[in-house]
Parts: C-alpha cells; sequence; structure tokens
C-alpha cells in the first residue's frame, strides 16, 4: 500500500507547459490607460525582456534553464499522497491525492516561479526586484530565490497580513530580504492611501503599486518587479506541478482522474495543477476542473469578465480578467493570498470558455476542514490550502451519497505553520464568515472605464 | 549531478537498530531513591511494559510493527541532499551531506519515536499521554502522533519557550493536544517551584516531573508518561535516520564516511543519525562520531559521569550519565531543545568508551551558521540544528586549510519556521553567548547523593 509516490531527479519535466499553445482563441492584449493594446517595450520598465517574450509566448513547450532546475531539484519532485486517513474518516469511494507543495523552502509552490523569474532578472543584468506579498508566501520565496543569484529583493506586505503574520518578515530577513507593510511611506501610491484611509489594512493591489512605483522609479535601471501570480509567465513556471501529478498519478495506477482541486487567488496555484489536466479536458477527456475561492472575494464566482488594473494606483496595464474592481479592499481575513481583485488572465479565459467549474467556500468552513486534515493526514496546510480541502470534503461526501467511486486530486499549495494565529482564531470562536460584500464591489467596478468592458 | 537521494517506501527500514546489542558492556541499570537498582515493574507506573520491555531489550534488530510504518511512510524515508551550495560558498574539498527531517509533519525527527510510543500505548490499552516539551518540537510529535491513535495528550512545555514560541500551543491543538506552561499550578512539583522561584523560566528537568506526576496520579491507570529523547527505546526508535542515510549515501556513490555530526540535548538527534555509524566504527571503521551542545548546557563536554534524576523532583529513576546536575535551570535561550542537564545514558557510554568526540558551540556562531546555511541551501532550521550546522562549517573550513577530500554527514533535525523569534533576536543583536555557568552546575552537582558515583 503505497502513500505516495515520488520521482527521482530524473523524471522531473524539464520543460513547462504553456496553455496559451492550445486554447481555441488568442489572449486578448493588455491595455495602457488610453485604452489602447499595449506591447513589450511597455512594460519594460516593469520586466525583464526575457520574461516578457515567456509572457506573450505561443510556444506549448518551453525548456527550464538548467540552472532553474538545479535549485528546483533540492525540493522537486514533490511528492503525491493518498490521503487514506481522511478517506477513512469520511468513509467516501472516493480517492483522494494531494500534491504537496509545502516541502520548499519557502513552504509552498512560489518558489517554482520564483526561482525562474530571479534567474531571468539576472540573466539580464539586474539587480534588484521589487514585489508584493498577501499572506508573506510570494514574499519569502522571492527572497529565497533572489538569496541563490545574489539579488537584492524589497517586498511589501499587506499591512493586514504584516501584523498577523510577523514571523513572515524575519524569513525575508533571513533569506537576506527587506519587507515593508504596505500601504507604506515609502511610495507615492503608498502615501496617497494612507492621507485617505490611515487605518487601511492594505490589499495585493495597493502593495502591487507600491512596488511597481520603485521599480520603475530607479534610475539605475538594474531594478524590475516581479510578480507572484496573475500573469502567463507566471501561470507557465508553475505547470511543473501538474506535469509531475500526471507522472505520478500513473505510477499510482490510475487511469482517470475525476476532479482536480485548488486553491485560488490570483490563479497561480490552480493554474499549475489543473493547466496540464485542461490540456486533457480539451483534447476530450472528461475532468472537473474547480478553482476554489473565499466568499469574501469571489473573482471567478462573483465577478464580473472585465478589463480592469493588476493593482490600485493604475501603475499596470488593464488585463482581461474576471474581477471584482480594483479599488475594492477585500477582508483582513486569514486567507491573505486570496485577497486580490482579479483573477489571471489564462485562468479567466478558461472559465469564460466554460472549462472551469469555480466554486467559492466561507472561512469557517474552511479552518474546519483544516482542522480534519490535520487530524487524520497528519499536515498543518496554509490558510489557503483549506479552500481546496473544504471543497474536496464536500465533494467526497457527496460521492459517498452517490455510492461512486472517483479519483479527487488536489494541491496542497502551502503549510499553516507560520499561519497558526489563524487557527488560534478558529479556536477561540473568535473567526466568523464574511459574505459576498455586493455593495463594495459595485462600487469599485463602476469606476472602471467605458473600455473595460468585453463584448 | 544528483542534489538529493530519495528512497521509495520498500527501500525504508523494517526494523530499528539497537546499540546495546553491540556495547562492550551492558549498559548499567537505574536506580531507585535508595540507590538500589529498579525492575520493570517500578516503571510500569510511567511507562506500558510494551514500551519497558523495548527499554531493556539486548536483541540488535527489533521490528517496525506495520501499523507504525504506516504512518511514518507519509513522510519517510526523508531526503538526503548534498550541500552543493553550502561547500561552494565555503570553498571547501569537502563533500556534506544532510539528512532532512524537517520534512515530517511536525517539522522535525521527533515523530520517529512519537509514532511508535503511542502505538504502544495504545496497544497496551491507554488513553491518555502526558509529557514534556522544550522548545515544542517534542510536544508537537507527540499531540500528532496521538491523534494518529486517538489519544488524549496533555503537555507540559518550558515556560521560557511557551512564550518565545507562542505557535507551537496552537499547533498542539490543531492535533488536539493541550498545552501548559511548566511549572504550572497543576502540579505539586509545579506548585513548589513557583512558591519559591515565581519567575522560574521552568526547564526540561521541571516539566518531566509535572508530566510524569499527572500520569501516575491518573487513578483510572489509562494514562502513562511519553518521553521525547535520553531513554534507549528512544534512541532506538530514531535509529531510523541513520540506517536510512547508509542506503542513501551508497546511492551517492559515498564508500566511506569521514564524519557524522548531530546536534544533542537529550541525545535522540544524535543518536538516530550516529548509531548505526556507530556500529561500524566498532567494527573497526575510521569514523568521527560528533555530538554538538551548546556552550551554555554542556553535559557531554564538561558534565560529569554520574548517576542523576531525569527530572527536578524525583518522580524518576536515577540513570547512568554525563549530567549538569538535575536542579541545575539552563540559560533561556532559542535552542530549547538542548536545554537539559543530562545525557542519554547510551550516549554518554559510548561517550564513556571514547566512541564519540563531543564539542559545544556558543550561540552566536550557531545563527551565523544558520545564517550562512539559508542563504546557501535556502532551508531555515532551527536553532537546535545550527549546533550542527556550526561545528560542520568549522570542520569544511578546516577541510579547506588541510586541503583534504573529506565526507560530512550531519543531521538537520528540524525546520525553523516557529523558531524565527529567535533570528530576529540575533539580527537586532539582541543575542549573546552564555558562558558556561561553572557555579550553577557545581552547586547543582554538590546535591547529588554518595551513591551517584560511578566508579
Amino acid at each position: 500500500m503505497n502513500t505516495k509516490v515520488l520521482l527521482n531527479e530524473d523524471e522531473m519535466p524539464r520543460t513547462w507547459y504553456n496553455l496559451v499553445a492550445d486554447l481555441s482563441k488568442p489572449p486578448l492584449p493588455p491595455l495602457g490607460p488610453d485604452g489602447k493594446p499595449i506591447g513589450p517595450e511597455q512594460l519594460s520598465a516593469v520586466f525583464p525582456m526575457n520574461l516578457i517574450e515567456q509572457e506573450m509566448s505561443t510556444e506549448r513547450w518551453i525548456d527550464i534553464p538548467e540552472e532553474v532546475l538545479a535549485i528546483l531539484y533540492r525540493w522537486r519532485p514533490t511528492p503525491l499522497h493518498r490521503a487514506y486517513s481522511l478517506e477513512k474518516a469520511l468513509g467516501t469511494p472516493a480517492r483522494i491525492y494531494y500534491k504537496n507543495e509545502s516541502v520548499s523552502p519557502a513552504g509552498s509552490h512560489k518558489p517554482n516561479t520564483a526561482v525562474p523569474q530571479a534567474y531571468y532578472n539576472k540573466m539580464a543584468g539586474m539587480k534588484k526586484l521589487t514585489t508584493e506579498t498577501g499572506a508573506g508566501q510570494w514574499g519569502s520565496a522571492l527572497s529565497f530565490a533572489c538569496s541563490q543569484f545574489g539579488l537584492e529583493c524589497k517586498v511589501y506586505m499587506v499591512r493586514s497580513s504584516y501584523f498577523q503574520k510577523p514571523y513572515r518578515k524575519f524569513l525575508m530577513q533571513t533569506w537576506g530580504g527587506t519587507c515593508v507593510p504596505s500601504p507604506s511611506n515609502e511610495t507615492q501610491a503608498g502615501r496617497a492611501i494612507l492621507a485617505t484611509h490611515p487605518d487601511s489594512p492594505g490589499s495585493l493591489a495597493i502593495a502591487i503599486s507600491e512596488a511597481v512605483e520603485e521599480a520603475v522609479g530607479d534610475r539605475s535601471g538594474t531594478t524590475r518587479y516581479a510578480l507572484g501570480s496573475v500573469l502567463n509567465h507566471v501561470m507557465l513556471h508553475q505547470t511543473i506541478i501538474g506535469l509531475e501529478t500526471k507522472k505520478q498519478l500513473a505510477k499510482f495506477g490510475e487511469k482517470k482522474v475525476d476532479q482536480v482541486i485548488a486553491c485560488v487567488g490570483g490563479g497561480s496555484n490552480f493554474a499549475g495543477l489543473a493547466f496540464p489536466f485542461l490540456a486533457d479536458k480539451m483534447a476530450g477527456a472528461e475532468i472537473e476542473l474547480i478553482p476554489v475561492e473565499p466568499t469574501s472575494c469571489p473573482s471567478l464566482t462573483k465577478g464580473r469578465y472585465a478589463y480592469d488594473l493588476g493593482d490600485v494606483a493604475g501603475m499596470t496595464p488593464y488585463l482581461p480578467m474576471y474581477t471584482l474592481g480594483h479599488s475594492f479592499v477585500p477582508h483582513a481575513m486569514h486567507a491573505g493570498g486570496l485577497r486580490y481583485h482579479g483573477m489571471s488572465p489564462l485562468v479567466s479565459q478558461a472559465a469564460r470558455e466554460g472549462l472551469l467549474n469555480p466554486k467559492a467556500v466561507p472561512q469557517l468552513e474552511c479552518f474546519q476542514a483544516a482542522v480534519t486534515f490535520a487530524k487524520t493526514e497528519g499536515l498543518v496546510v496554509a490558510p489557503e490550502t483549506s479552500h481546496a480541502i473544504a471543497q474536496v470534503i464536500r465533494e467526497a461526501k457527496r460521492a459517498k451519497e452517490e455510492g461512486k467511486e472517483k479519483v479527487i486530486v488536489f494541491g496542497l499549495s502551502g503549510h499553516g505553520f507560520l499561519d497558526l494565529q489563524g487557527y488560534a482564531d478558529y479556536f477561540s470562536g473568535e473567526l466568523t464568515n464574511y459574505d459576498y460584500p455586493a455593495e463594495e464591489v459595485a462600487a469599485a467596478m463602476a469606476e472602471l472605464p467605458e473600455f473595460a468592458t468585453i463584448g
């Protein structure tokens, strides 16, 4: 009875999978503030050209550089586990598997893209990267990756998370990164928010504005910005998760997967696991792909497909995505990595084409699911990951009611060792569910320009 | 270029190695408060008989029960990594390997014995386990293990660590365990300390007294005590670490190991990695086995080999060990798991027979080593583990000076995600080195009874 399947280094995928090559329509282009499409050169103050090329690539398979592989090998391929103990506790006929990305140095899937992003920036002659972080998983991962290539790293951390998760900044500091709470006084964007909302809990959209502002404002030309989700090249780098998972499921003897489930904030964790399976679905396989979001920040299940900014201050282009409006500030819940108004354009396009079955889950159900998982499988997961587990438990119970065997695979995106305050608040009864903030979203959406509408 | 070697589940050792079978002399027996040897029946209020039998076993190989293997398989065999990046940073000709125990659910090597201890107690009809914990690694591990067998778990956590590492109690709580700071008001032993030292930072020896008192005081007879180190059966359970490591080194193509290095508090982390190599040494192999302890609590390098109590209140027998005196309270440094006055009788006997080369390292050098390791290999380790790394760096530099290739293997006993306050204090310059507390140790040693002397 195998409880997990490992792969050797020589079995690790050596190319990333680019969904763009298989979509029925090419992705819509990003737009400038005037509503007109923008090209690579207009992005070059923000990202190095080698990553911009990757962002726009239509090649199906893209080689992973040797220097990147050498670092990923430290913890990859990650294990795929069969959740026997959870299955037993639920009494379900479903076979549940989870891909464990928590074994990376930073404790999540984020280093999968942090390492190549640091590498490509280094190759392009950069000396420093700036970024935003929500719960801190991405800022930690980028600090780690920068330490490997001798780059400086500056992280703007969403203020509510900065104080909820104080250990995160020490972790970044250990890898040599600098972490400040956002909104900060270090940028125009930050100062503008603080002037009107001195107690702002911050948001990813605000932190992105600050990080981009610092990058483009560096006159030496050797600072760039790195984004931990949303963009095409980030989705691309994460596909190593799903590519490994498919090999591992085959070694478990599974010929068919019924459901692939992962939490979704900006989209990269879901995309990383699901896109390689989405390729099978587009080729005719019967398979349900379920991104799971919080009910308090439900871009896929309640948002509108429109052009919107990636940040709050307009430092980024307009991207085609499901959005709740870039000025919407989500509740300061514990799953900080899911507090984002928009959704990856590629995930959004797949949803728009009817290829995904998005779900939203309330906070208390998520923590309850996480505790069940800890007591059965033993792993204490990040609050973000708990959204996937809550949905898995729903599906496993449905399988029991229907008496159906089925194969469920979910993404364990990160561990919860630095999120234990959330568990403590859950146990003490301090947590509540947040309703869908319909009015705030409507107000934010009303601010979008006319060209935001996608026909 | 392999950066790590994994093993499949079917390559995992299915027996533990018992050093007792190979020692030149049988271990000295434990003594009661009257200085007379005590037998199994006198321990039966503290431990279940199946574990007492294992404690006294002289068999070389002992089968690991299937139920225990099924749980260990979730994260074992653990990876053995080659530290290429650290080697490069040090410019050393040494080849450095580390066995990564941080991938367990609790984040350290402790579940290796927590799981079998919970299993044997369950088999013996027990319903609850009590224990002590220093930094919280052991208390977390036992909470996890108890959750797997439906046992209650009560943890007395050394007070200085309880407040230094608040997340640890939430982790135990997530697995269903209960954690209180020690000394507590819940036991006679705790109340006696608080009466004279209301601000006592606590110690492992005090917490053990409390945990044993609760176990033996339970009139239902279904509560027992579990110890996370020191005892023979704990050393036994940890040998799976070294047994796996030997197989993995062979797959790396290494025929000879020069140095095995691990941090040492009660002894189980060191014993787990080193005892299987010690067997080779006793059979004639040239190999240096280096337990590394803090200069502030140096039982092996400065202590006396004598009979001493395992705890402060005399709830345990007298054990033959290197000790600093059971009433000695070590400084409240961050490596809470190394704050113990005594040393495992088996590790002590090996040291007494000249088979080990113990070293002591000061706190600042350890944190410096941990930061070097984080920036090179990427992993943020527990403060306990940093002691091993500091010694590895010393040895690697010596190899460079001497121009000698050599093979060093060290134990990465746990991650530091719940110890980041220690790193923060290090960065802020708040940490200092603690000198060897000679006077306090002399005072504690003067309290030992006459029969404590071992000829």
